[in-house]
């Protein structure tokens, strides 16, 4: 009987979606309503919602985009032009734009919005070792699957880590994935359910929103400062809103290079405790800073705070492998989540060559340069960026990141469409804004910022009006 | 108000669990009713189960295990035992057993219930010297992330090898990805929303069923035929269960062994053309074929039908790489979830070695020696299996799995269960069949049988009463 009521309610949705076709109210290309969104208008269940959507996607009415939403068809649309259908601005504010823009550029684009370090920052040599090494090791390590959790050696040189942090781990605790992006995912798998609320930093790393949309997860964004969370805010969102979780960066903060103050961390963590309120802190900038800032992880011990990381930013995006520190019961569901999805853990190709490359003295040395030849970077492009009228937010401890304010009243998505325009792919601010409030905020890469012509495309765009 | 009506449909639900527990119905470690069907027995929608144990698990009265359901937790229970809790029988047809014995399993275990081929009959020569060759390529293929489609190189070859079978395919219609699995998970992303229904085989691939329970899917079995899939049962399933999606393997399908009949291919084609059904086509076992028996795919031309495949069985499974051949539509939304799940493609050194190995003439000779030693290897395995009372159920015409009938009345559970304690990792009928109607099988690995030791540990398996 709930079966019918749901199938009822269900095709009343259908129609309210064909009606609103009809009258032209949705044109083919445009997104239709949030799941969450059209529920509350509907009064009905996401989960109804979820079930309309579905079904006139069957029948070819709409089609889903997971990562955005769902969008009304259109035969004589070229697929590429469904990706940011919409009003301009929203294809501008896409939480895809940058990743598209950068992981596609061909070799001449300048990408200063990107998010990783040129490939000649990276320490190839140690890589070029490791992988002549790799040609050398046992028949098993190159073809066989992995272990469910992962090369047991990668996972003891990250208990010596943590333990160099204060945080008393056991192997249990740990499990390697195939990226730190699949670490949040598996953990939204295990902990979310369609519907749940999530809060993120407001601004926060766009691929969060793009990894939760692609949950049906509702997210809700908390006011960021420049020593973390406006805990005020945080505090308020727990009562609200009722979160199952919280996404955050702690230690240089994607977009804007923040770290957490001591008290912010506490009173964040409190106010997690009270609450009940599981929290991710993905570390993957932790080794670009200079000493280590206060991390939630550390002060909770592993309890309600889960640790994801990855070698990507510096080491290599090319070998893929993250990991995730969490209470033990959630890394064996989390392991069997895994298998499910992925088969076995990592590539052990990958976890063994980036195992050589950590416990070898390279890498240490190589940190040390980079910090120091970021430092350097981040003083140069503040100090060129600074004629355009772009003033950093704050001034980063350390990584590769300027969250800087654009001079009066310019939309940063506009300028951002008119220098791709010309082969230039910035971050413009709104795609890392919940609230749509980052408009006049572009993030830039220090280490992506030496071709001049950056600049001068930069200031043609500024002068534009 | 749908909201409060909902919340109070969830609370009768979270009082009913409780008051179960409380009268030891459900017991510590005992598995919860499955969302569809407790959904059905309370008479409210899946989505109001999902949230109940959702909350229940939220104050610890349960434990998510996406991959198995929902277990009643108890404190004084071992984080390993919860994996399997619930009835002995149920513990041994848990979708995860082979997975974990076998993936988990330390170099002394003979396995011959796993599903990949021992390491020195993998093409070594050509895989470390693929490493050397990548120790000399470029900064970016070693340091950055790759495209979002996977690399051209790769994806260009399995074009030519699709046109080799008649299915002409652009760029367009093929994404890589993290592996086969990744594959077939991002297709359920794609389109799949929780309670859906899913076809599969039975018996089949034991961890379709595994992946499928973490995206909530109702998973409905239509019975195995030497020729493919009971074309009858699949269209009485059609009508009466109105699937979303069929998951098959056409050739030398697992775990039987079997290929799809000509005439099997063109009516399960033309009952879901019939039905608006999505096919996904996991073709994996595609190279160990001595010539291409029908694939559904070529038939339709990857309208419906989405191939996936991957070189973990031929070429190396500590490689990760798979790949999505369909609809160029599909194919872009594939590419934003794999974006927003796992930023970016399949690791590009891992493409880079593949695409080497590939274009080079050592694989096609790799895999004519290779059909040639499993086709001695079979007929091996089954002249040793018999005198034990084991008969195949069908002679494969390819690869290394024998799905071999138990003689009378033996539970191949129990005697997976005591070679288990052996040492001996067996793949019991029961884990590959939804119906759980596989209790009489076991599926053998015939490139895993070479000890002597596992045939007696299994003659004694099979003598004990």
């Amino acid at each position: 009987m709930a079966k019918d009521r749901g199938l009822t309610r269900t095709e009343a949705l259908m129609d309210a979606v064909r009606a609103r076709i009809a009258n032209r109210a949705l044109a083919p290309g445009d997104r239709l309503p949030s799941v969450r969104g059209f529920a509350r208008t509907m009064g009905v269940s996401p989960f109804t919602v979820v079930e309309a959507y579905g079904r006139l996607e069957a029948e070819g009415i709409i089609r889903a985009r997971r990562g955005s939403g769902f969008y009304v068809t259109g035969a004589d649309l070229p697929p590429m032009a469904l990706a940011g259908m919409g009003p301009t601005r929203e294809r501008d504010v896409d939480p895809f734009w940058v990743s598209r823009q950068s992981l596609d550029a061909d070799a001449s684009v300048l990408k200063p919005g990107c998010g990783w370090l040129p490939a000649d920052w990276m320490p190839q040599g140690a890589i070029r070792k490791g992988l002549r090494a790799l040609a050398r090791t046992d028949d098993a390590a190159l073809a066989d699957y992995g272990s469910t959790r992962g090369a047991p050696a990668l996972r003891r040189l990250l208990l010596g880590r943590f333990a160099d942090e204060g945080i008393a781990a056991t192997m249990d605790h740990v499990l390697l994935t195939g990226s730190g992006t699949q670490a949040i995912d598996l953990i939204c798998r295990l902990l979310l359910r369609p519907g749940d609320t999530v809060l993120v930093d407001d601004p926060c790393y766009f691929n969060f929103q793009a990894l939760l949309r692609a949950h049906q997860a509702r997210v809700v964004g908390v006011p960021f400062t420049p020593s973390g969370p406006d805990v005020s805010a945080f505090e308020h969102a727990l009562v609200r809103e009722n979160p199952r979780l919280y996404i955050t960066n702690s230690a240089l903060h994607n977009p804007t290079g923040a770290s957490l103050s001591p008290q912010t961390a506490h009173r964040v963590l409190s106010a997690a405790s009270a609450h009940g309120l599981t929290i991710v802190e993905d570390d993957i900038f932790a080794d670009f800073e200079p000493a280590p800032s206060p991390r939630l992880a550390v002060l909770d011990g592993l309890n309600r705070v889960t640790r994801i990381g990855s070698f990507s930013k510096t080491l290599s995006a090319s070998v893929r492998c993250g990991y995730i520190a969490a209470r033990p019961d959630w890394i064996e569901g989390l392991a069997d989540l895994q298998v499910a999805t992925s088969f076995g853990g990592p590539s052990p190709v990958a976890t063994e060559l980036i195992a050589g490359v950590l416990a070898g003295g390279t890498y240490r040395k190589h940190m040390d340069e980079l910090r120091q030849r970021l430092a350097r970077a981040r003083k140069d492009a503040a100090d060129r960026l600074q004629p355009l009228g772009l003033v950093p937010w704050t001034m980063p401890r350390g990584g590769f990141y300027l969250w800087c304010r654009l001079p009066g009243g310019h939309d940063s998505a506009a300028i951002a469409r008119r220098c791709m325009a010309e082969g230039v792919v910035l971050a413009p601010g709104n795609v890392f804004s919940v609230s749509q409030s980052a408009g006049g905020f572009l993030r830039f890469n220090v280490a992506q910022l030496d071709a001049a012509r950056i600049f001068s495309v930069l200031q043609a765009a500024i002068s534009e009006k």
